[in-house]
């Protein structure tokens, strides 16, 4: 089969390699019905030190079950399915607690002997515990929608819990990428009053307005924290997604915090130490969050999907096949895409 | 009257100083039955550098009101109160919140031209917002408990607030400070089943059982973390009570969090990044805490004091006159003693 392997920083390359297909008895294996590329893609995109044999990249689809193991309960051929980024048993302590990202069994799509998704196909470990069978047809104008649930609107709805974010509450949201612009939605959804966006690119800020965004700041550092500060009478704001991972954005979040603030971050942190720590401190203002347990927030999310009342599909802005996936890299390393659909 | 003025690092003097009066109409002035020397005034008796005039030191008091301004409407001559380390208004949003140390015309004892508590009077600004009318004398057995309220005691259960300590939860206690063997006490009276602390000071250790701790783990660093592993099969704590400050204490916080952990931390932080933050993300561990909004605690921990439920005051293992506080700061700097109280 054909899949997407990263060997170096800024080399993407579509190869075959042995198709995907069952190892142990919990497994299924998926035909790739769409799959994305990930701001999180990004990182190594830029960074990644040469790796021998390269490696296997995706972490979000949705597919077609065609493969299940003999200890497979819950699925069967043909069934249309949601692969979230991270695979989990749903059994253990963590699963029982919805916190799958920090499953016992678990791991991550694109580690180890488990492919990526950016594939003809992928092998689904813990099938039973890390899909989420769709109540609709392949190619339902929902799709891609439903496929955000995968990574980016559970990843900006963990944002949103994590930050704290209530009914009234005011929120800034550090990012315009497709989990910042998911963020927005899921303020939104869960009341917030003001939704301050922090982002300077147009067509992005103009889709962030169109989620709920009330505010936009396009400046950075100590001018973005002014600007945020007038836009909350001075006194800062009650719950900050950061969707970034910089230490600037970090420290960002932080400067523009109202005392007792939470932070919720979910941009992978490319920092030691997080920054602004006293500032933190005396401001009691705390900061949380993590890989989201998106498994969890399926069922949460769905019924706003499928009724029509949050559209993330929106974040996709380009559709491509998987040969021009090494092209989709570029677009979106270059910021010319937003979030990358692969219909493989 | 005199007071206690800090110098420099290791300096400490007990002064004549100009008697504490009313300055704003808001203002009372109290006659200081008890106060105390603080852990949080061991840090600036290392590191201080010189301070012309010198530094008022306190901000841990029992009194008695002297006087009161034009407008301070709670109070009266000969009330007894608690005077919590930080002033506040009452009124503002923060207050409102109970988010005291955050209120927007407060501040804290000893800074600028609000003196300090160890001395034989103090003016307290913001009377009506600031003060808690004890219902009991002055000669009473449960001064000393209640004279926690005004700081140790109320930081020990911030640090289990923060920590979202409740019912059946494992919770682990870093330091064996007063504030350390508050954070039992807290930890304790919110429920938790496992209460680990991590110290090895002797008398202080026998102290936190008697608290409450089940555990004690006496190993620093990577032999802690591998203790507490021990203790918690091998998944780490729930909970996890920051009393120290220290880069290495935070590290260790992080390092024993189970998955979805949350860490309190009321140690005045000593780094600039909170460490290990890569570890936190990908648990999911959330850092919370700061100045302690005694202020609020006070009606909630007042009761079981009063009631003997909590004896918050058998930290206090010596009482002295003013004149001994230099000998006392050096006590306590060579951990001598846990906590002094301090009867001018």
């Amino acid at each position: 089969m054909r899949a997407t392997i990263m060997y170096k920083a800024g080399d993407v390359r579509i190869e075959t390699v042995p198709d995907a297909e069952l190892v142990e008895p919990t497994d299924a294996v998926i035909r790739v019905s769409r799959a994305c590329i990930c701001g999180s893609d990004l990182w190594p995109y830029k960074l990644l030190d040469p790796v021998a044999g390269g490696r296997p990249m995706g972490h979000e689809a949705i597919g077609v079950v065609e493969g299940v193991g003999a200890d497979v309960r819950l699925f069967k051929l043909g069934d249309l399915v949601i692969m979230p980024f991270a695979f989990s048993d749903g059994t253990c302590d963590f699963c029982q607690e919805s916190l799958q990202t920090a499953c016992t069994h678990g791991g991550y799509f694109g580690v180890g002997t488990v492919g990526g998704a950016q594939a003809e196909a992928v092998r689904i470990p813990l099938a039973d515990g890390t899909l989420y069978k769709l109540p609709i047809r392949e190619d339902d104008a929902l799709i891609p929608s439903l496929l955000t649930l995968s990574d980016v609107m559970g990843t900006g709805h963990h944002a949103a819990v994590t930050a704290h974010v209530t009914r009234g509450k005011n929120v800034a949201v550090i990012g315009d990428g497709a989990v910042g612009l998911c963020g927005v939605i899921a303020a939104k959804r869960l009341g917030a009053e003001q939704i301050i966006i922090l982002g300077r690119h147009p067509t992005r800020i103009a889709l962030a307005r169109d989620f709920g965004a009330t505010d936009v700041v396009t400046e950075r550092g100590e001018a973005a924290v002014e600007q945020v500060r007038k836009l909350t009478g001075g006194t800062g704001v009650h719950a900050i997604l950061e969707c970034v991972g910089t230490e600037d954005s970090m420290r960002t979040a932080i400067l523009i915090a109202r005392p007792g603030a939470a932070i919720g971050r979910v941009g992978v942190p490319h920092y030691e130490g997080t920054p602004a720590s006293q500032k933190a401190f005396y401001g009691n203002i705390s900061v949380g969050g993590g890989p989201a347990p998106v498994r969890a927030y399926i069922e949460t999310l769905m019924p706003d999907i499928l009724e029509g009342r949050i559209q993330p599909g929106r974040v996709f802005d380009r559709t491509i096949g998987l040969a021009e996936v090494p092209d989709g890299y570029r677009a979106m390393n270059e910021r010319a895409a937003l979030k990358i659909m692969v219909k493989p």
